[in-house]
């Protein structure tokens, strides 16, 4: 990346181009696991290993948004990004995102007691969640925004999500579909919010090839994840 | 303090009076400055000097708060301490408490360009404020939150200063104390719920002189703040 600083920034429109090819080509649609889940091939055992571990990334996303908000040196940036730890923490009468995810294990049959305790998460899915809730304490803060942009992907593959539950794996109640009902209109918003982010803060072409490796780096967090899951809880 | 760790706790009732005792003995409200600005004893200078310095403590107050939230790990914890981040910083039609700030600000004849440009600060000032947001990076989160409960003693004075200011610095104008009549309910309101957090989670005697110690800390940087501006903006 060394030689990257003398070379010119890349058109807006390339440099987002360049962010969205990571997507195809390295975003958890893509995993064997997750073309299992949506092939309806997986064990009702699998599918409880996916939720259970899930919730360990679930669980650190208000605290990795809290922390890129306290890294945010202006207010309007801040006030742009809070809602999301709100949405996930829950405020008033909304229980939020945790909560909802809590409820979809409940609703494939995992207690809350079974999926609040940490002691149950495959240490490689904690090393990946804690590699990113790093990630976005250390880096810089454009870095943090561009690692969340799989946001940017995440909207098709939830809508998707309900869909493949509802028809294959209909042991799971559909009460516990809420969290994805939330998710499939946040997630798009999010994403935008955060792309113009980074387009508007990554102007040199070093900027920009860093927030591409933030990018590609949370898509090896969350492939890891399933990597994990997978190994963990195969049927063979 | 290493001999405390075979000390016996205090009780809750003791451990919140020698948190308060700090209060009546470390609080700035016995700062010369203070005393000075609420005898009505300040030239405009001064006050401008005070109102621009202490800008940079406010708007440091919204970046802490989004330190503490992030190193929370319970989720209601957070919910608890989030409306911190957002009456600073705003959201939708409300302003937020540091845009009251600058409208102090522009009401005492100062820019918000003025008032908004970092190289007027004096550089104690950032070191002490910097300083508080580093020990709530550093230190434990409980520390942290025990070095907020100088609101504990802000209410009154606050209450106090709305009036010192409309009796002896009219030339501000009555528009600029809105920052003022927020604190006056929304501090106790804060303090409660750090109090009852403190004496939840300092149970050791160990813990509980940590708090304390945080709170002094905390008294020492606003104590300074006022050292800095009194030397630099002195009449004489």
């Amino acid at each position: 990346m060394a030689s990257s600083v003398l070379e010119a920034a890349w058109t807006a429109a390339d440099f987002e181009d360049r962010l969205r090819r990571i997507g195809r080509e390295r975003y958890h649609d893509r995993h064997p696991f997750h073309l299992k889940m949506h092939r309806g091939e997986l064990s009702r055992r699998q599918v409880q290993c996916w939720i259970l571990n899930r919730f360990y990334y679930q669980k650190n996303i208000p605290i990795k948004d809290a922390i890129i908000v306290s890294r945010l040196r202006d207010r309007e940036d801040r006030r742009r990004w809070i809602h999301r730890v709100v949405e996930h923490d829950g405020a008033g009468g909304d229980e939020g995102g945790i909560e909802a995810w809590i409820k979809l294990g409940e609703a494939a049959g995992i207690s809350g007691a079974t999926i609040q305790d940490e002691s149950n998460i495959l240490p490689a899915v904690q090393f990946a969640v804690d590699a990113y809730v790093n990630f976005c304490r250390l880096k810089t803060v454009e870095e943090a925004v561009a690692a969340s942009l799989t946001e940017l992907f995440a909207g098709a593959l939830i809508a998707q999500r309900i869909e493949v539950i509802e028809k294959h794996y209909r042991w799971i109640k559909p009460e516990g579909l809420d969290y994805f009902r939330r998710r499939v209109s946040e997630a798009p918003r999010d994403a935008r919010s955060a792309l113009e982010f980074v387009l508007r803060n990554a102007r040199s072409r070093q900027d920009q090839e860093k927030a591409v490796a933030a990018l590609k780096f949370k898509c090896d967090v969350l492939w890891s994840l399933l990597d994990a899951v997978e190994l963990a809880c195969s049927e063979s």
